[in-house]
């Protein structure tokens, strides 16, 4: 059997890069194994975010009295309940994708893909002969083989939602963006939870003023135990979980050490293209062409930038360049942007603190601790950092634990993408009462370090006075 | 007695203004008749933002059961509670600007000025002459003169926030920006709550599509007597209050027509400058100079643009021209922004869609119902419009009604400031699951109705993969 292109992994990469290649061909194939449609939808960010949404929506009862509404102390979360509101909606968002399956009839396979050379795929004991192969196998929880032994006291972000119930305590392994935000939500409805982590870090913060700030303010909710491996041994019924600062007896482990891809018997070494230790090609972001082969390798199956939104952008700049006539399609990537759905949230835009050297930088800060309308909603609060170019004053960086993180680190990753400076998002309007004042203040904060300026955020106008002078 | 400058009211424009002049003299008076201090933090933005945190905070218990969390039907607000700790927050934030008079010691005047021409202010009976003179009177809620006998069953936002406690049925006279946002507030805190205006529209809504978009969502919430003019009537301890579709008898009445500028008794006419039928001299925004003269008119006073970030910009511009060597600085003004905080939030930033010709419009639009993190939350959600030049792309303006439109209006007007193209903004990052994904689905909109691009909104980089081709 022979077909244009093949793509392995229905995913979000895989289906954005199927949405590039039927604008050239129908002769394709999509072959999945496992689960048909986006880990994010199923379970990744929906499913989670849903359950934070109701944890803080039940965590909100601590500031009822100080707000003046009565009988916030009655409150309690039906977890049962909640995890089925949980499903419900998650379901509503899978049924989407998952169609895909049906509407492409013959061409979409279900089985597991083995490359055999850079125009040869394997599935189902049938081999495909291929002018082009995008694989898009997605990535998969990290469990160390030895909890094998633990059977359903091992929890991961695939099993966590289909839960019936939860008990009583938890121990989290792996404090990084998703061990956090899941750890903070099981807190919140009441699950006693400890969080570990091998190094000292949480929700892969790379500022340490920004760790420092968030650090004490998820210690309220959660046990912390960060720096050193966590190790397990089975007690009566339980877990006991041995980790920095001493032991911790849970009923059960949520698994939360990081994703790994799906590249393992996925035949990479029949393409003659040189392999790390760890068995991953060299990735080229602008094209996620290996090598020269018509072969690309895309979303969180190439560890790059494991994100929902990277992932669509890579089956969008494989698939294009997997078009027959294609030359070669450098695409630029987007300014980087991560954000942590906790309380507060936690979001980096652009380049890390530690990423930009120090003779170029003018860093700025505010403690959003003093804001006034994150003081009104009595939520946590902490900083923010924002740096740029010490010379032309330009946006280069943001790291923050702050309310509406996922709001403010979009404004600032539009900047950063357009090039703007300090002054030039100052000009830019800022109402009041907001948290943008925020923003506003750490970047005045900035531009006490950059070379000075006339003194106002406004430009001075032409003669009309509509028309601006530069 | 002769000064340099002489700054009537110390509200937001004065102080700002206050602010600039410093930097020149410290040959200035300061003098304001009544409150110091900022409308915003005494009676207007944050004690009104604070009282719809609570009233949000407690209606939120109507998504509890479907939640899974249980025991919200026993949650109360007690309103003199939350009237406390709506003061107490208040007071906070009051506490900063009017201690202002006390640092200036003589050079703070308390008493009603009165201007006697274009370098002479006449204050506590004393005239005083003044090298340049910067007024910021600020505004005041309009009030007809025939409701004085309803005596304090008329409220307005000077006395709402010092009740101690809310009768059972409230009528708001008004459905702009401030009637809206405290009628739905106080709805949601349980008083019952019946909204009239004289006109059909409702919380300054410009583009009709928006405008039906949100009026169901509130008529939820509030009886609404739209498109006549209220009419009060007294009955037995109660107002009854005749307009649009019938009456409705109220304990109370709150007064939400609008903001008056203090003009009146100013002595404007003594400038020799012309003046229009309401007393108000041509403004221009550029420089707040009336005429040619040494004189500024500036924030709430001269009815421009009364929104407190506008009225720190003028009395910094105003600040700037009075200065004695200034040449004429005329100042770009800021993109439009207005944000009203209802449930959901209500945005206009930019050019409405009335400004703009149709024949040099493309639009689009995408209804928030429908975004994922709409529904998770629960909360009511509209519709977003964006408009952009036809030919070039570039954004123009846009209007919402939707959850975190302060949020996604902020984006807009850093977008417009720095006159952004559509696809310049589908080329900066959207997260996952973000609202902002709302947002890029009406630019895929707008970009429907522009010329063709080439299919991705990512440039293509030059051969290192890390630089843009433009």
């Amino acid at each position: 059997m022979k077909v244009d292109t093949i793509i392995v992994g229905a995913g979000t990469a895989g289906l954005t890069a199927l949405h590039e290649v039927r604008g050239n061909t129908e002769d394709f194939l999509l072959i999945n194994d496992g689960r048909w449609g986006t880990t994010c939808a199923a379970v990744g960010c929906m499913p989670s975010k849903a359950l934070i949404e109701v944890a803080n929506a039940f965590h909100r009862r601590h500031v009822f009295d100080e707000f003046g509404i009565r009988g916030g102390e009655a409150l309690r979360a039906d977890i049962p309940a909640v995890l089925a509101h949980v499903r419900k909606l998650r379901d509503g968002f899978v049924a989407g994708p998952s169609s895909t399956r049906e509407k492409l009839g013959r061409r979409a396979i279900s089985g597991r893909a083995r490359l055999k050379g850079p125009n040869r795929v394997e599935v189902n004991g049938e081999e495909i002969e291929a002018r082009a192969i995008i694989l898009a196998t997605g990535s998969r929880p990290v469990v160390p083989k030895a909890w094998a032994g633990f059977g359903d006291r091992i929890l991961t972000s695939d099993s966590l939602f289909e839960q019936k119930d939860l008990p009583r305590r938890i121990a989290v392994i792996g404090m990084g963006a998703i061990g956090v935000e899941i750890a903070q939500a099981l807190a919140r409805l009441g699950v006693e939870v400890a969080g570990f982590d091998a190094l000292d870090g949480l929700a892969g913060i790379s500022d340490p003023r920004i760790l420092a700030s968030f650090r004490p303010m998820i210690a309220r909710e959660i046990l912390l135990h960060l720096g050193a491996p966590a190790e397990l041994a089975a007690t009566q019924g339980g877990v006991l979980v041995s980790g920095a600062g001493g032991n911790y007896e849970a009923d059960a482990v949520l698994a939360a050490m990081g994703r790994r891809p799906n590249i393992d018997g996925l035949g990479l070494e029949t393409l003659g293209v040189a392999l790390d230790a760890r068995g991953m090609p060299e990735i080229d972001p602008t094209t996620l062409r290996l090598g020269d082969l018509p072969v690309f390798l895309t979303g969180d199956a190439n560890g790059y930038r494991p994100l929902m939104h990277e992932a669509a952008d890579e089956g969008h700049i494989a698939g294009r360049n997997a078009a027959p006539d294609a030359a070669n399609l450098p695409h630029c990537r987007r300014t980087p942007l991560a954000i942590v759905f906790s309380s507060p949230q936690i979001a980096r835009v652009g380049e890390a603190v530690s990423e930009i050297p120090e003779a170029r930088r003018a860093s700025g800060s505010f403690d959003f601790a003093k804001q006034p309308r994150a003081r009104m909603s009595g939520a946590a609060a902490g900083l923010l950092r924002v740096h740029a170019d010490r010379e032309t004053g330009m946006l280069l960086g943001a790291e923050m634990c702050i309310p509406a993180a996922e709001h403010i680190a979009h404004l600032l990753a539009l900047a950063i993408e357009r090039k703007t400076t300090v002054w030039d998002l100052l000009a830019a309007p800022f109402y009041h009462p907001v948290l943008e004042e925020g923003l506003r203040s750490a970047l005045r904060d900035v531009a006490r370090s950059l070379p000075a300026k006339d003194g106002s955020d406004l430009a001075l106008c032409g003669p009309t006075g509509h028309e601006a002078l530069d």
